[in-house]
């Protein structure tokens, strides 16, 4: 069971929403089971803060962020995780079922530092390998294969109710988990992608029309290694070095 | 992890659902978690079988039931389950955590004979306590105090999930739950409730004024005594001497 101040280092995001009975359906979800940071990226509809499924849940939609790219969104997190089903997709990262999920995040609210970032692509076909890219890991519903695809709202609602009954430290045993290493942000790994993007400009390390292609690699790279915030400053601190000697050798 | 012998026997009843999209919004959960027989109890708009919310189960609501009382819609379930927040009611049930409720369906499941069915109120106030007194166990969704109160079609996908995942036998421990004692259906403890009322009148047990809250009572003490089959047909076979013995002394 999540503690308050746990569920508030939980925050929603969701990407490129349509329909903002869905937005409102997944406030009232969230305020269901005690989570209250909602953010909205690049929303379809203008008017989405006033939907009227939000009941219970007004405020959460007031106080929401709308923020125009996922990058920005999740660039404070420790931990972006990407809900879908991955029927049509070969995945990139680690997978977990939602049910399996409790013990990677109760390891990473074990850092008091952690902030962590539940993703929700938009209603139609979900997260695209674009956005997937900026998450750590993916999350996905054990749905039948034969109907996988779930509503948004109800999608938000199991993965929030797994998350807040069992993930935390159990009341009885406060430290079953061993602790983990703290991450750098998703901002701090885009800061060092962008650094190494630009080195490997400088080195002609690749033709121009796969740079594109490397960026996405990087930004998956990055996140697999499970980085310390001191290994990124290191690194950050090596490239920029690099960097200057290539542009004044 | 439910087989797909096992969800064949878990039905959703709907009682006086008010709008077709949460009708539609339960049965995309159900094709979503693999579950296929719904029952739908005094509906209030009689087209709600083509509510488009029920993407990718269209068949699950062609095929359902359209029944006009509860009694007759659980009459052939061995375990009736409630579900509802009850922050403002005194239960008259035995009460369990949604999170905890794998266990006794595991053990419900048991009997190849078993039938289940999980009741959900209408979307405004739930159950009543009439129709509470036909459960024999009640669910609680672990909400949040504050907002206990959830939208019919999400606390329909977060019920279903729950159940779909861990209830039924773990693949690697095919035997961890000790069995069960099989359980009449609802109808036969309706038909021996009914029995015992008439003898009630006939040996002028209670004012009349008192025979709704006796019957209401009645109901509830049957499904709290875990009678087998053997002993509703017992108990069935003395009250109907008793009544002929009273009617014909």
């Amino acid at each position: 069971m999540l503690t308050a101040q746990q569920r508030d280092r939980i925050s929603v995001v969701l990407v490129s929403p349509r329909n903002p009975l869905n937005i409102g359906a997944v406030a009232r979800a969230m305020a269901n089971f005690g989570f209250s940071h909602l953010t909205v990226v690049a929303p379809y509809e203008p008017h989405w803060r006033e939907a009227r499924s939000a009941i219970g849940a007004p405020e959460l939609l007031t106080n929401a962020r709308e923020i125009s790219t996922l990058a920005e969104a999740v660039r404070n997190s420790t931990l972006v995780l990407g809900t879908g089903t991955l029927t049509h997709r070969k995945p990139e990262q680690p997978v977990t079922q939602l049910d399996q999920l409790a013990p990677l995040l109760t390891r990473e609210l074990d850092h008091p530092a952690s902030q962590i970032a539940l993703i929700f692509g938009p209603e139609k076909h979900g997260l695209t390998r674009e956005e997937l890219s900026f998450c750590h890991h993916l999350v996905e519903i054990p749905t039948d294969p034969r109907q996988p695809s779930m509503n948004l709202g109800q999608a938000a609602a199991v993965c929030l109710y797994e998350i807040a009954i069992r993930s935390g430290l159990p009341a009885e045993n406060p430290h079953v988990t061993s602790p983990s290493t703290p991450r750098p942000t998703s901002g701090d790994l885009d800061a060092l992608a962008d650094l190494i993007q630009q080195v490997m400009l400088a080195s002609n390390y690749s033709p121009a029309n796969m740079q594109a292609a490397n960026q996405h690699d990087l930004r998956l790279m990055l996140r697999r290694l499970h980085l310390t915030p001191a290994d990124q400053r290191r690194a950050l601190g090596l490239f920029r070095r690099i960097l200057r000697r290539l542009q004044n050798p």
